[in-house]
């Protein structure tokens, strides 16, 4: 079992291995941002940024939460959600074929007065690809349970 | 057609009626955010902020997007992609039933020197329910196309 106790500031960890799928770009875009260059790959081609068929930024944002989420079983992590998110930036398109991971860092933690509980932890996220090429980076809040006394 | 051009600084506009189904919670959960709350009602129901089965704060991003994409198809409106967002705040549960509505304000506009065909539109919004409570905020930077001359 992992606590917010167990976290320490300035760690780095690395992990997941999330290959992005043309099929499920498509399948994301269209319910929830289709918008023609995640959807159709003329489209995508035209367009300034892509060049060709991307991933919606937010479908990225999910890979993201699915790596950790499956990085914090592993590590018997117990995770009450998110407050938020600052300074998200998509960096470089992600691409059908594109083998993505997370590098987090904790930057902070804090403790809320009205509840013993939990504490948060403030992580930087950077989420790279198969190249090493940074694709989106962001800082993201994180509420965990402290250890029992 | 609405062009780059087109939008005013404080211009405040309401659009969109998500309406949050339960089978949809559980599948984006199932495949980006298997937290046990986002997928199980006992588990919701312990945990200290959500009380009951809630949403992925990562699908509510997917809904505002949808409701965005929407609104932008309706209104001849020319995406072509976003950049970042900032600032973005889950101030409150998005639970099944739950009709999600989206309320947008002109911040700021720039143009970058180096592409002279798009510009930088940036939005305040504000997600609200059923109940005009405030289920999440964040700015986010849109690219926009530019009226062509």
């Amino acid at each position: 079992m992992r606590y917010f106790e167990d976290y320490e500031e300035g760690r780095v960890e690395r992990f997941g291995a999330y290959e992005v799928k043309r099929d499920e770009v498509i399948d994301f875009a269209s319910k929830y941002d289709p918008q023609r260059f995640h959807l159709d790959d003329a489209a995508a081609a035209a367009n300034p940024i892509f060049g060709r068929l991307a991933a919606s930024g937010w479908h990225t944002c999910g890979m993201v939460m699915r790596m950790l989420t499956d990085h914090w079983t592993e590590d018997g992590h117990f995770s009450e959600g998110g407050t938020g998110v600052d300074e998200l930036r998509w960096t470089r398109p992600v691409y059908p074929g594109d083998v993505l991971s997370v590098e987090a860092e904790v930057l902070s933690k804090s403790t809320p007065k009205s509840k013993p509980a939990i504490g948060f932890v403030n992580f930087r996220l950077a989420v790279l690809n198969q190249d090493d090429e940074v694709v989106l980076t962001m800082k993201v809040t994180n509420i965990q349970r402290r250890r029992p006394s």
